[in-house]
Parts: structure tokens; sequence; C-alpha cells
């Protein structure tokens, strides 16, 4: 609750044009609904920017299926992550307007036109076995009302094609980079540009790599400034984030 | 055996009230039951407050079945942690009266009614996906004769569903705070209570989670006081501490 | 702000008995003192039962000095933890009542008796290097108004030292476990009590030791029930939890 | 080197206003004094929008100066982190007007007024031993042209003090968060805003700390979207990122 | 080739008892047969007092096969360890004379009686789960011509199990100490024997468990001396290094 | 592009012997084609002596066939690393000159013979379950046009098999040593050659062995002089640096 | 407590031999003398074969003087292990018969001749600079009577030394390797023995030897059969183990 | 001993052209000098192309002294790696012709031309901080008889600069690069040359740079082919792996 909103609240019952009661129940419970298994959360458009998103991992389908409901009526484009094809086949059934995106392994419920951005967000990889994170990226981004261009396979290992590819980078308001194994590919583009870069380490390689943690080492450790970094495969969290800097 | 029990058995046999033989065996060898495969611990209540419990992980149906039968005689609420269903399938047809709870993955047999607890025990998670390990908390705390307060979901990406419910968690002579990922949700309730809290990190989350080490390292580095912490996932360990200090 | 004051500060505000400014002042911002470099929690004790306490480790004497004056109004037995004696000696000059406990490396600052409990916290450590850590859980319990009971040197490597000093032990309403190396102790004692044991990993030892990892690891994985675990050298920490449970 | 100054260069090479030689050297060698010991980027301002930062553990003051007046020409407000009191007065020898940040381990060199934005970056603490931290971010988005907010020791362990602040917080263009031990604040203050948030570990903590990796992985795993990370203690790429945001 | 036989075989040539040619061989490559796919090592009975023993894992069931075929010529109780139950069927069939233990995961080949040492290995676990490591150790001791007494499920959880059982393990000669979780029953036992004690650590548990790494860090830093480590889960080679000390 | 090339093309640009445009396109694109999902790089044999190899994991079986295809025209003895037999089966179906080598999971497309060296690449494992590593790294320097010796199974436990082959060893230009376990191989063989010795740690063991990281910082640790090494079971990259140094 | 005696005090309790109060005594607490900081185990030359030894580290010389004072009496060369030369000084003062071995930096205090082992215990080092824990074995091994043969710097990059000496490792009863770096020795000499081998990793090394923990990894994962650990640096473990194996 | 060497040896006995006792002596014990602490191996040169080398860390400036007069008959250029300053002063006064590398921490000592080979190694850093690595590897490739390119603080912060020495780097024979934090500059430069590459990880950064771990991890999983990785910090191993690879 905003400052003001406070402020007015309280006045509001100094003179009597609300109830103490009423109040009350703004002040310590509302802003959510109660399933028991979830308190789905409504006030949350408004506290960040964006409506709660469905982590559909460790949830089961009935449970990602009530939240939805919860969620219908005040959001659009309700994203749901992290989310296998057989529980999209469940929850398709009692949502019929849901739609799955296979590659990123989301859904969205309730679509609808957003208006966009005409900045947009660079989506840069440095192999094609970085596409699924950069994909769950790309939905969410666009899902969020911003405009995305996608650069797919630039690694080091062949930085020419980076080079060919920059214009389209530097001309990005916000950049996001996803690479697996030694992760230099942020460093790289970090060095060259003068906007906002978001990191995303990807679990692809094997052995020392230690599923991702070597990227994402690598990427908090960059020579290059203005990078800032997120968990491993989390493509979602980069886009969320990249959303709110391409609408500042 | 305890100092005053020490002291009166060596009496009986000074004072020829008790064999030597008998005290020698009481002394060395008495209080639980051989079956080659497991010795089943039947001393554990007196010293310990409850009966031993089954960790069925790594073990047989068959095994699990056969510390059962060397227990039921003398033991009520018999619980079975890290049971999978399968493994349930066998025990229910040697264990007519065995009863499995699916979320908790935890069987109790020759089930009794106990007495319970004026006070209650808050357990409390960050999430939806936390449930399974909140529940082997309940079912555990319930077996032994508390009564649990059920807060779930309110995890501090929407504080205010804490806030909503911090009353329920107040009112707790001991609170177990169940999460994953960062496992914020500890520190934030141990600043906000003044009783016991014993934090459950949950192996919720993916790569740089580590499998719940992430969650594990933060509840023991609470910039809270009055935090302690179990096993990642062991929502039983949780309840037996948490039933021991609603008991005190 | 628990929810019956909640209620009666709006009720108040409804009716006129306080002004709305005044109610948002409590709401918004009241309970601590603003020094710019730290925000001195004074409603801590309110909340959790116990003051703030002064974690020296990487603040200056003037930011401690500065601290103890905003609380000293308002408390007694004002602890400061991981102090080095020469900070220390800067305090002592500024405040001249501060009493220094070497083994501890703690302060106590405007001290006060209060209350002892009836009941008593049992202090047990593997071996003789664990006594500071050990130390400083006994001054901070006693700041705390608790009878304690030292046991030390008394690790599994010679068990019978144990059951000598089990009475003691078992006669505590909590039990604190202290051990470096493998911190088996904490696992034997956990399996002859009844009542909360909290387990203190120590830095004490080497090589695969890991500064205390091993400990730490060894203890969240006890075989036995009953056992919760603390940071590394974390005495403070353990007797707080053991302090509030001894209380309850 | 820019698409559209690629294009400009070859066509003046073509028409002959522009030697082949000259570009040449343009296009594969220009941009960098080489003093053997460094090749100092002279065009990283033009590129990153910001010029060469020197991070000086590892070089010698008479490396720092060299660099120094390799860049004083072209760049004002020269920045100079992790520097130690010792190597900053060796230097302040040679460059008289060197001013240096003790709290923030930071120095200028040839100081300039810079154009200061509207909006601003609040720096967010847990905790006083965080500040150092702090000051480094601090120092660094001023010498960038940021109007900074100060909002220190406002941890979970007493939430009521974040939130007394929460207006300075939400009123910032972006969110600096720094925290040590778990890292908690970070996914609170997620919670609660509706802006870019940088999120600093620290090595504030001991024991599982793991100085600075427990609250590294918290961060990573923040159950709060919007939150990226940069590397423990990193003051400064938090706030040259920051800067960037703040600019756009 | 051990000093008096290299001594021997150069007088030999020497003296013309033997060509340089043979001697050129038995120097530099004698002792095994080449399959391509494995040099079986028919001199480590002569070298280490044991024939060489078959890892399965990894090799397939024909290269299996193979080994043995070369080794039945020269080789009683031929060993194979770590063998599944698919790939001992492929094995039975070439080799009828092969016997599985199942529990074990071994299978021995061209079985033999072999005198049985008078002293004996006790093998001693600390759960029930920890038995398939034990009766890993106990087919390879017997087949090596120990006697073995086994002592299982006595872990500290409930000591009293351990004491009642210690004559027998004070009376073996060797003793091995099989434990998963915390690991605390090697220290245990090693602060009550005056015999080697060879520790193996087991996977069993989870969570901060680490697959075994917890357990094995607790065993080498045992505060009992005495204890030497094996790998986790090496069943084997606990008994084959107490088939040595019990043979010395 | 190299330097000559770079002064080349801008004196024809300037002397109008190539439009600007056409240079620009040189400079800032070739060398790949573009099929969205990858940016095929044509350029890396001039480059780097050898054509692109395919990653196959993480890749479609389309996505692959999309590579070959787009390389085919320019490329023999195109090498596809890391291939399921399932992946394989699907190329196989529209690369119909496709060969798989199972145990090195590889396949060759488009195969022609090259020149082959005179000297050899020894390639020696420690045990038979290292063969799978050993193959990929044989087929690709074979595929590279190197003599390949192979020497499988003489690791240290019957270092009288490695001394019996160490005249292959010592007439190799280049030695690539494969282990698991301890990697003690490395060392072994570092110390008796005068030739570049690449390690490759396999994740062959259990337990401690870490899925081959304990191999992995073993090699790194060689006491032996003349040790590099790569990543855990990379034959491939093993035989494609050694296929460097063999034609030097 | 044996059996036996356990019988027998019984006995003599019934009969009227002894008092229940003084065989209580006997049961529950004799053994130790206690010294509030420390409960000198008396009992455990009995109990284990071996007096206790004082570790020096985090003890202060006081500390030490008055264990040194308590076992006086009954023991003859007291071991006091991981003692700096200043701590030697203090002690040395109140125990003038203290002889201190700076290069293993441990003393012996009230020295005595004790029975020599016929067979002796060679303790073997991979370089020069594991020479310090080398001597830490040695002067255990020979305070407890073993005659011991020093077989110094014979690692594997040059292994010719090794066979050299392996004539006075081979006629040792046990062998003790130490070995820092990757630790390869361990394995190698394991090949070529038939007697028990103890390996000691050492932190000899430096980046990814991770003070010890890679030769660590290693030893556990040998090759050979026959190895078993003990923590890094810990040569007065290794001879601990090998005094009671020689005496077998 | 080399095959043929053996047979020779051999034949010489058989005939009478040598005792057996000579020949015993050099199959078995020739090739080092012992000073009990350390045995010189003087043949190393023969087996590896290069004489043994001192690494100075954890020995005293006797016992380097002792080995250098061991060495010096033979052997010019004699290399001491890893040397402070301080040992250095005292090793100067007994062999005055020591010459001291202060940067690269290295001596050489009885110097001599030795023959220059006309290929050259790169050594290429990526900041000014790696320079201590860098010259320790310049130093022993020189010492080799190797022509050296120094490439130094080209990291990829600053792309441009690494691409305007490509020319030097892709003239060389052998190419190392040393760099720390992120390691990212290995790979780009792999990508652009056909030579081999020995990548060296630096510990220079801070918090997760985990002391050159990240740099290492990131090498090790270089996306570029071609690249091998030794040790942390091992300026030295690389260069003499480079000499190898020079001289081929």
């Amino acid at each position: 609750m905003k400052h003001e909103d406070l402020h007015r609240l309280l006045c509001d019952v100094a003179c009597g044009r609300q109830s103490a009661d009423s109040a009350e129940r703004m002040l310590s419970g509302s802003g959510f609904t109660d399933l028991e298994f979830a308190k789905v959360d409504l006030a949350r458009k408004q506290r960040n920017g964006y409506p709660e998103v469905i982590y559909a991992e460790g949830k089961t389908s009935s449970q990602i299926i009530g939240i939805i409901d919860a969620m219908r009526e005040e959001t659009v484009n309700i994203l749901c992550t992290r989310l296998s094809s057989e529980k999209f086949a469940a929850i398709k059934a009692a949502e019929p307007d849901a739609v799955y995106y296979e590659l990123a392994r989301c859904a969205l419920i309730n679509r609808a036109d957003v208006v966009q951005t005409d900045s947009y967000i660079a989506i840069v990889t440095a192999g094609t076995s970085d596409i699924p994170v950069a994909e769950e990226a790309a939905v969410t981004a666009e899902a969020y009302g911003n405009r995305v261009a996608r650069v797919y396979d630039v690694g080091v290992a062949g930085i020419h094609r980076l080079f060919a590819r920059l214009d389209v980078i530097r001309g990005a308001k916000v950049v996001i980079v996803i690479a697996g194994m030694e992760g230099a590919l942020a460093s790289v583009v970090g060095g060259l540009i003068d906007k906002p870069l978001i990191a995303v380490p990807t679990s692809v390689g094997y052995g020392a790599n230690l599923k991702g943690i070597t990227a994402l080492l690598a990427m908090l450790n960059s020579c290059a400034s203005g990078v800032t970094v997120v968990n491993i495969d989390n493509g979602f969290g980069a886009a969320y984030s990249a959303s709110i800097m391409n609408h500042l």
C-alpha cells in the first residue's frame, strides 16, 4: 500500500467515510484469493507492474487450473512457465483457450493483445541448444508487450557471426544474452554495447560445466561492465526484468 | 538408562532382589528386538519420548513389514516416512489397518487417538510446491498429538499474504517455516515472532538452487535470531522437534 | 503490529481519539531510531521477546558506540557479539560499565539482574577447543535469564565421559551440543534425551573438516530425531533459540 | 564500430576521401594506447557509454599512474576501484587532484561536474556492515551523473524499518539492494516494487555464509521476479548497470 | 619383480642359463593377457596377494565374459562387483558355474573353498539400508578366506544396540563400520576398540547428505584415532583391505 | 580476416576494384549460412584448420540434418559427436551416406579419404570402461587424417602392462591419456615421455569420484610437467588438439 | 567396560563384595579426570591400546599443561601434536622434560623407551614438501614402539626413484604413502605391494589442488585395491592406525 | 629405460661385457642423487627432454641449495619457480650466479645460452593483473630456448585491442592465453587461430571468481575447439608444454 493511499485510507476512517473494520481488512488481508493450497496474489500487477506468473513445476494440473480460474477475471495473458506437455493437455481440457509454446515449455491463457513497445529487446544465444531458454524469454517478453529480435547461434567460436548481427543487438533497448558452456558471449557482447545486458547461463554442456554453474560463475565475473545475471536456464526471469527496463 | 534407574537396579542386585545375570542383560542388551536385518529399538519411546520411526527409503517392503510386526504390540501410531505408493500397496496387504497419506508420502499403522495439545504448531509454506514437505510435517505432528495450523503459500513475493495470516502464526507455540528457492520466508517470519522457529529448506527450484542447498544455506545464515534448521525436505524432523517443544 | 492493536488503532482514528497523521506514523515508521548508518530496532523486544543484539564484525567502534547509546535508555543487558578485544577497549572508554567476556568474545553493557529460570540449559561440548563457542552461548543464555549447566569435553572418542554426565544433560529443559570435526556428539546425545537439542557445528579441525562444513552437514543428517542446527560457530544463535524454548 | 560508421568509412576510402592505410588502422588497431603492461581502452566511452575504469587490485601504483596519465586527456572523473589507502597515497603524489573515498575504497581523478539525472537510484542495505559495498556503488553512480538515495540498515530482521522507507525506494527509477548473510532483503524488496532491482550479495557473515556465496545463491533464486544479480561485493558493477538503466 | 628375482634373472642371463630375449620379455611385458579391450593382469595375485577383480560398471557382458575366460585357468573365486542382475543373466549363460549374490550385487565364478582364518572381520552397519554395501564387503571377505561376523543396524540413534553387540565387535581382528547419513557410528566404535577400523560411508540419506559426501567427510574427521576410510559405498575395498590386515 | 587480407580489401575499395557495399558485407557478415536456429560457420576451416563440428546434444534431429545440408557442399568428413543411436536413425534416413560409430557415439557424413600423417597419436586408457571416450578421440583423429595407436587398459594398478607398451607410447608424436577414478595414469605417463600429453578425465567411477571431477582435478595437479587437460569425457576435444599438434 | 568385567562387577555387588554405590560410580563415571575445561580420558589406553593424545590446536598453553599434568602419572611418551614452537616454549617452562620435534610440530613429554617391533612401517613421500607430514607420522610411530623406514621424494614424475626403493617398501609390514598435488603415488605403490597401505593426502600444491582436497579425492578413488585414507595432512592418524596394524 | 637400451643392456650382460651387478643398479636404482630429503632426478632431461625444475614452495632455502648443488654439474639454466624474494636472498649467497626474475618469482642458476627456435610462442593476457603469471611462462619458455612474443592486456571487454594484435598471435606456433575473472579470452582466441592453444586460468578477481576456479571451469568448457588447460596460475606448466610443442 502506497504512502498516499495509506494516508487517504486513514483520513477516510477518521472522518467516517469508511469503517474501521473494512480498513482493517484492506490493511491486513486484502489482495489475494485463498484456495488453501495457494493464495493467489491479485495485487501483484498493481504492486510490481505485472500479474502473478504460475510456476508449474511441483504443482498438480488441478492446482494450476484452480489458480488460473482465480486469476482469469482480472488478468489477461496469464503466463504459466516450466509446464510439461502432459500437464498442458490436462489444463487445455479445462481452459480451452490455453495456448502452448512447445519449445518454450510455456502456456498463455486468456490471451489478449497488449500495447507493443517501439523499442525492442534483443535475445541473443551462443548456440542452437540454448534456444529453449531463449524462447521462454521471447514468449514472456511478447506477452508483456515488448517487441523482440531473435539473434540465435552467434557464439564466440565463430565470432564473425556475432559481428554480422551486431547492428541488431546494438539497436535494442535491452539485450538478453543466453549461453551455456563457458558463457563467454556475455562478456564479448557486454564489451560492445551501451545498453543493459541481462545474462542467462544455461545448462548446455557436460562434465566440468556442472549443469550450468560454470556459465553462471563466468557471467558473474564478466570483465565487461554492465552485465547482470539471473539463475541458470531462467529465460522467464531475464525477460521479466528486460520488460521492466524496456518500459522505463 | 537413567541415573536413578541404574542406582535402583544395582541396589536390587546388591540386596538380592534381582540376579546379576538379569541385570547384565538389562544393562548390556535389552531394549530391542533383533531381526538380523534390523534391531528394532523398543526403548526409544522411553528414552526419547517417541517410538522409533520407520524410514522407508532403502528398505524392502518385507523388511518394513517385519519391523512393523516387531513394534505393533507396544506402539500405536507407527509412523513410516518416505514411503512410495508402490511399497505401501505391499504393506497394506500385510497390515490392513495401514493408512496412507499420499501428499505426505507417509503411512500410519495401528492408529489410535492420542491426547491433543491445547497449543498448536503453525506450519507455514512459501509456495504451493512446498506442500508435500509440509504435509509430512503435519501428519507427523498430528500423530504425536499436536494441534496443527496450516498456512500455505505466503512467500515473500507477495508479503501481504503473510501479514494477513500473521495472527495465526503468532498464536502458535512453535512455528515451522518451509521454503525452497532462496528460503527468505524463514528470516521474515523469524523477525516477526517470539516463539521457536524451525526452518525446513525444500528442493523446490532449479539451477543455482542446487536441489535445496541454497535454501538450506540461506536459513542457516538467517539475519533473524531464533531460527534453527533441519535437513532439506525433512518435514518429519521439523515436526518431531516441534512436537517436543510444543509439549514442554 | 498485532491484529488487535491494529483494530484498536483504527477504531481510535475512526472515533477521533487519535489523528490520522499519528496513526500513519505508527503504522509506517515507528519502532526504530535512525542513525543513518544504522536503524536501531527498538521494537524488537516487543516483537521477538529480546532486544536487538549488536553483531560487531564489520562495524567500527564508533558505530557500535552509537548503537549502544541509542539502545541504552530502553534496554538492559545490551549484548555485543563477535567483538575483538581491540574494539572492546575503544568501547570501554565510551561505555565504562561495559564488561568483556574474553573467551566468549562478547560484551554486556548496562548490565542488570534478570529473573532466572528454574529449568536450565545444558551446554555440552565435544572438546576443549570448542569452549569459545560454548562460552558465547553461555554468556548469551545467562544474559537472557537462563540457568546454565556447562558439560565440556565429553566427545565420543571417550564416550564414558558423556555417560558420566548424562544425568546433568537429561535434567536440562533444552540441550545445546557443540562439536567440531565430525560432530558425532550431536547424534549420540540426540539418541539419549527427550528434550529439544540444538546442535552447533564448530570450525575446530583441519583439512577435510572444511572449516566446520563437515560438522554442519553431519548434524543436519543426524540419524537421531529431535536435532535442529544453527550456523557454524554460532553459539549466540543457539543460546537465543534455547532461551525461547526454556521460557516456553 | 557501428554499422553506419563502417559504411561511411568504406565509402570514404572508395571515393578517395581517406587512404586505405588510415582506414586499416581505424579498423584493426585504433582506440587504445599501448603501455606494454596495459592497453588503455580509449574507445570504451564511445562503445559502452562510460570510460574504462581502473580495477586496482593486482596492479602496482606505478601501473595505475601510467594508466591515469594515458586517460587524463580524454576522460573526466577517472574512477579507480578496490584501491587500498596505501596505493592511494602513492597515486596522490603523482596525481594531486585525486580524491579518495575511504569507506568505498575508490578514488576519482580529474574530477568534473557532470549533468545529474532527475530520477534517482535507491541504494538499500540490509545492515551496517554492508555500507562499504554500498558506498562503492554510491560513488560510482554519482560519478556517472546519477542522483542517489541511501537507505541503509533496513534488513528483514526488523522489517518495519523497510516499510518506513518504502516510499523512498518506490520513488526510485532503479533500486540496488545490498545484503550479506542470507540476502533475503532482495526478495522482499523485489516483491514490493515495479522497477529494475539489482541485487548485490556481500561477504558479510561467517561459517555457512561461505564468504558471500550463500547470499549470491539466494539472490539468484529469488522468488520475486525482476531481480538480477552481480558478483559478491561488486558495488561498482551494480552502480554501472543501474546508471545505464537510469539513463534509458 | 622383486629385487632378488631381478638379481637372479640377470645372473641367469650372465651365465647363459637364459637368453637375453626371454629375459627382456619377462622384464618388459609379461604378466598379462592382452584382449585389446582389456589387459588381464595375471600377475596381480603374486604382486598384491589377490587376483584381479572385475569391476563390472561400464563393461559389457561380453567384455566381462572375455576377462573371466582369460582368468579362469589360474584363478579360483573370480570376483565380479557392481554387477547388475541383467548383466549377470548374460554371464551365467556363458559361465554356468557363476553364482550371484543379489543383495551384494556381486558374482563369484570358478568357486572353490579357501582356507579360512581363525580370526574374524566384524562388519557393522548403522542401519538396515546400509546392508547392500555390507553384503558386498561380506561376500568379498569370505571369498578371500576370512571368517565374518555381521552386526547390522546398531546406529547411534539407539546406542544400546551397539553396546549389546560390543563383545562381538571387540573380538574381531579387524572391524568394518558402514554408515550413511552423518556416519557417527565410525567414531563411536573407533573410541571403543583397539583394532584397525575401516570406515565405509554410504549414500544412504537425502538432501544435505550429498549422496554420501557428508558421511565420507565425517569419517575422515573422526575424533577417534585408528579410523581409515574408503570411498562411498565401497564395501569391496573395505573388505579387501580388511582381508590383508586379517592375514597379517 | 587476416591483416593482409584486410589491407588488400581496403585497397581494392580505394581503387575501385570492389564496391564499398560488398566490402562491408565481407567485413561484417560473410562466412556463415543463417538457418535461423543455427548460423553454420563455413569459415571455420579457413580460420581454425578444421570445419565446424556438430555437437548433437540438445539439438533435434531435424536441426542436425539442416546443419549437415548446409555444410555438405564444402565439407568432407562432417563429424557429429554425442549422438544417440535414436537420433542417428533419423539422420540416416535423410543422409544415407552417414556412418555411425557406436562405441564412440559419433557419426561421419560425406566421408572421404584424407591424407594420413606419418607420425601417429597414441591413445592410452587406464581401463576398459574408458574405451567409449577413447573411441570418440580415435574416430575424430582418424577423420582429421591422423594415424592412431590404441593402447587400452594399462592403468597403474598393474603398471607392468604400461611398461610393456611404453615403446608404442614413446613412439608417438602426441599422446592422449584417458582415465577415470583417480586419473593417476596421466602423471605416470607424463613422467616417462618427452612429447605433448593431453589428459582426458572420464566419469568412470562412483562416490567421491564426483562424476569425473576427481580425475579432472588430479590431472590439473599432475606432478609431471607437460600435461594439459580437457573437459571430462571430452575425447573429441583431446583429439582435435592432438591433431593440430600432430600436424605442426 | 568389557562384558566379563561387567559380569564380575555385578556378581561382586550381588554377593556383597562391593557396594552398589561404588559400582555405580564405576559404571557411570570412572575413567577420567575432570579439569572442567577438559575431561582427561585415562581409560583410553586400556580401551584403545594407546593413551589420549593432545591435539594442541585451539588449546591454550596452560590448558595443555593442565592435561599433561593429569596424564603424567599414568602415561609415558605423552604425545602432543599440531603444536607451534611458541606454545612449546611455554610448555617447556612447565614441563622441562618435554622434547620438541620441529619438522613434525610435535612434542613428547615423559619420554621412555618402549619395546620396538621387529617389523617396520615404511613412510613414503612423493616430494620434499611432504616431509613435515611424514615426520609427524614418524615421531608418532616411533613413540608407539614401531621401527620406521623413511623413503622420501619418490613421486611418480621420476618413477625410477620409486622402483629403486621398492625393496624397502615391500619389506614393511605396513606402508604409509604421503603425497600432495594429484596424489598418484598412492595408487602406484598400492599396485605393487601386498601389505596394508594408508594414504595421507597433503595440502602441498596450489590452485585446483584445493588445499589437499584433490589428493584426498584421488586417493579415495584409487584404482589399486588395499588403499585406505585419512584426513589431509593427518600424519598422526596414519601412524596411529599403522601402529595398530604393525602390532597385530 | 628405452626398449632398445634394455635389449642392449641384457645382451651386454649375456655376453659378459657388463656384470649382472652393475646392470641391476642401472635397472633398479640409477638416475638420481639421494639427498635423503630429496632424490634429485638426473635422468629427467633424458626421459622428458627437460631437466628437473625446482618447485620452491614448501622447501627450505637450504634444501633448495642442496638440490641446486646436486644438479649444477649436469644442468644449465636450472629453473626454480614460486620462489619468494626472501628465499632468493639466501640462495644468492650460496649460488652467486643466480638471477632473480621478480615479476615471475623465478630464478635461473648456472645460466647459459641455448639455441633459440625460429618459431615463437605468443603469450597473451586478458589484463594487467595477469602479468606475473605471464612472466613466469615467459621466463620458462626463454630458458628452454623459445622465442616469445608478449601480448598483454587484450581482454574481451575491449576486443578491438585483441584484433589489433591478432597478427602477432596468429603468427605464433603455439599460443598461451592467460586470463582470470571469467576467462573468456581463451574461447575468443581459440575461435580465431589454427594453432595449439594452452589456456592458463589465473586467480585474478574476487567473490564468485573462487580464486580462479571460475576461469578454470570456463576454459575447460570452451566452445572453441583446440583449447587445453593447465592449473590455476600455472605459467610454468603452460610454457613447459608450449616448449615441447614449439620444438616438435
